[in-house]
């Protein structure tokens, strides 16, 4: 299903998070061989309130019937399609120190519909442990993301280069960058940042367990 | 510092996140010798505006002299000593699959003062690549947390099993948990649970960047 970049901009960043969960709660309905889940039922499985549910599906639709719920396989259709996510999507891993190297292993992308297709680093050849994918110098990654149509990368960088490498992925075209750095990059409109910061989820724990 | 949890309940998740940004932008400033900084470029710096920065500041108390801005080494010790993040915190790792032993060996938890002592599996024999800490199996979990006064866990096992897990986590005791599985993870109101799904954050990033 195409859709307007119009219309993506109007859907909430948190909206799509939740149609991600939800597409992952509704395959697990289906697998335990379920046809149809009430409002209350997929919103409790999500960890949302219903009106929450339902106030993100209507921004596609209308789905559901009253008394009967929603059909299990054509909402997670429909999620499907609206994500995307059918198909495999190349992506590059950019920095392959300890965290990207260890990313790359772990396998757990490809069963989500991403593929790590190369990755890149500043010195190539400097001892790491095995990596799964070639591992190019940094020069190579715009004629690579160009011939090979990527558009999204995972930037396992030190923060002190972090921003000037970002904006070598921005010069090359990349359009979605999964940010493993500490630091706030500062990217073009038209670029998508989204940042995964593991010291500071960490952190965050740390500080509401901390006794009185 | 000593906060009681009754403070610590009433200050925002995503301010706690901020402060975290707030810090590590704080100790880049002092790397680079400055003394002070104004509210707008440490704002600026760390991706928020101005006026998010001082209300988040403001829950802990004044800070910041008009005309001069914010001392920069007596803030980054106020915001150390909130987060309480002085001390190597001793984490476990529970699931030593492939993502759970790639973030052992990644090394980066350290440095943020955070310390991984421990992991624990089902199968701690199962061949695996090298993990640089010690895999005990599920049944030693409640006693080793009770003695080593273990908080915190990194929870890194199969969406299927992962609420199943969790409760063992809850029932020895474990008050946080960053959580890498793609569920929800229903907790008691005393644990606090963080969400990494790299899986789901790629995915949000392809919707945004879709063609037309």
């Amino acid at each position: 299903m195409k859709r307007t970049t119009r219309t993506r901009a109007r859907i909430p960043r948190k909206t799509v998070y939740r149609l991600s969960i939800y597409f992952r709660c509704l395959n697990r309905l289906q697998n335990n061989g379920l046809q149809t889940v009430s409002s209350e039922a997929l919103a409790r499985a999500a960890g949302v309130k219903p009106t929450q549910l339902r106030k993100d599906l209507a921004h596609f639709g209308q789905f559901g019937t009253r008394g009967l719920g929603y059909d299990v396989a054509q909402l997670s259709k429909m999620i499907s399609d609206v994500l995307g996510n059918q198909t495999l999507q190349p992506v590059v891993l950019v920095g392959a120190g300890n965290l990207g190297t260890a990313l790359v292993s772990y396998g757990g992308f490809a069963r989500e519909g991403f593929e790590i297709v190369a990755a890149f680093d500043v010195d190539p050849t400097r001892p790491r442990g095995r990596c799964p994918v070639p591992i190019h110098p940094m020069e190579r990654l715009a004629d690579f993301v160009r011939d090979r149509s990527v558009k999204m990368a995972i930037l396992c960088v030190p923060a002190a280069v972090a921003q000037e490498v970002a904006n070598q992925l921005f010069a090359a075209g990349l359009t979605g960058v999964l940010n493993f750095a500490p630091i706030v990059i500062h990217a073009p409109e038209d670029v998508i940042v989204n940042n995964v910061n593991l010291a500071i989820e960490l952190e965050n724990l740390s500080y509401f367990i901390q006794d009185e």
